[in-house]
């Protein structure tokens, strides 16, 4: 199933939503947060003719980002493949929706930069799971771009500083739950700017997988519904070129895995 | 004044309060993140006999923390005075409450250490501050123990892993208001680990004071009442031991800040 949380027409507010022959029907919660941490089934209720998805997860307790999880990536930035998944931890506030713009302020050596990536949406909470465990409460998966200030990124040892920029993370359009999706067996996670493909990576190579990645961090905290884990870019980012290559005001940065959706959003510098 | 977040001697649920001379009076909140998210005024209400002070903030938006930040921990570490302020992430699953137990599991290799630090929390919202604004902003300041797995804090580039473990940094017992308490003056940061220091530093010797922090953060993300900000460790830790010396089950760790309070926790190893 295709879940998401969408915006009427007209009018305030958003209602959680299944996609039933192309169309959104409501879900009795007014978003995907809402609805996972009710628990509620999945039955379709009336029709929302107009409806389009916006930021599906608005505020999940935890966004936990994993890094160097692509075999192509970590060649990319001269590293080994590693024992131990790289993480790092975002707040809700960079969280994005679809068509959104990307707004950064006009800073000097304000170093944009891409990173595709599935995104896993945990369904039931988990705490000391095991891969088995962990791959059952997978809710689906969705498309992000964590968006990257490099400069700022690079100016310590942490990279939180320059992951944690608020609005600037990408995430959507849909949910797709695991019976239709698997991404173990493998999808393409793929970026274009301005309409030229940089990035195009396959989830069947990543070192941790979804289910990997939910268990290994359900060691030290508790993983809520609603609670996201980015797994992580393939190579092709725009540091690793010749020149390094930065976004400007006016790109276009597309995110697309084919099988879920494609997130359209444009970068503005203010 | 001295605010927290109280529990009754018996019966359910926590009140925010104010001490005057010495004694807990109610303020209209369930605990200090509801008092300070409504902008109430610290209007003492009734006195509750026998309360005692739980975990001030429950549930922090962000909690977010600065490494390196003392002149002489960062001597203890090799390396030298930063540009910029090392910052990474927790969520307030991390927090624990005075008295209670730093509760791990017994696992090959868990090396506890301690982190005592001045802890600063947001009283009103902050977006691109100046140091004069985030120092307004300021709803008080209270005690923490950043408590650290140093071996996962290791096992990438990226330190989260190692200190986002449930219930292991203990915050409180009380925030002190500003004009009580000027930690840019100076207030010692001290650790006991079973009665013996470990950790003495004075914040007049911070890199970066608590506004600077606010402000500097407040250039990515939006700060909000009830929001913390861990200052930084002094030198002292069990890492920097000869040999490097770690916490054990039953060890007592003591960690205050005598213009603000004292914290007691006790390590079980389960």
């Amino acid at each position: 199933m295709r879940i998401a949380t969408v915006a009427p027409p007209a009018g305030h507010g958003t209602t959680a939503a299944v996609a039933v022959e192309g169309r959104w029907h409501a879900l009795p919660a007014a978003d995907l947060c809402e609805l996972l941490a009710s628990g509620a089934a999945l039955v379709p209720g009336a029709e929302i003719p107009g409806a389009r998805p916006v930021l599906p997860l608005p505020r999940p307790g935890k966004v936990i980002c994993c890094g160097l999880n692509y075999a192509d990536h970590i060649a990319e930035t001269g590293r080994d493949v590693p024992a131990y998944p790289t993480l790092f931890a975002k707040y809700a506030d960079t969280l994005l929706g679809p068509g959104e713009d990307i707004v950064l302020p006009d800073r000097d050596g304000l170093q944009l930069d891409w990173e595709a990536e599935l995104a896993v949406v945990v369904g039931t909470q988990l705490r000391h799971a095991t891969p088995a465990e962990a791959q059952a409460a997978i809710a689906g998966y969705t498309v992000a771009n964590d968006i990257s200030v490099r400069d700022w990124q690079r100016r310590t040892l942490q990279w939180f500083q320059g992951k944690a920029w608020d609005a600037t993370t990408p995430l959507g359009p849909v949910v797709v739950t695991p019976d239709e999706v698997d991404p173990t067996a493998g999808v393409d996670v793929i970026c274009r700017v301005n309409g030229v493909e940089r990035q195009r990576g396959n989830t069947r190579t990543l070192v941790f997988d979804s289910a990997a990645l939910l268990s290994y961090v359900s060691t030290f905290t508790v993983l809520r519904p609603g609670d996201v884990v980015l797994t992580g870019t393939p190579g092709g980012v725009g540091m690793g070129m010749e020149p390094p290559t930065y976004l400007r005001d006016g790109d276009v940065v597309e995110t697309e895995i084919p099988e879920i959706g494609l997130l359209t959003n444009t970068v503005r510098i203010a």
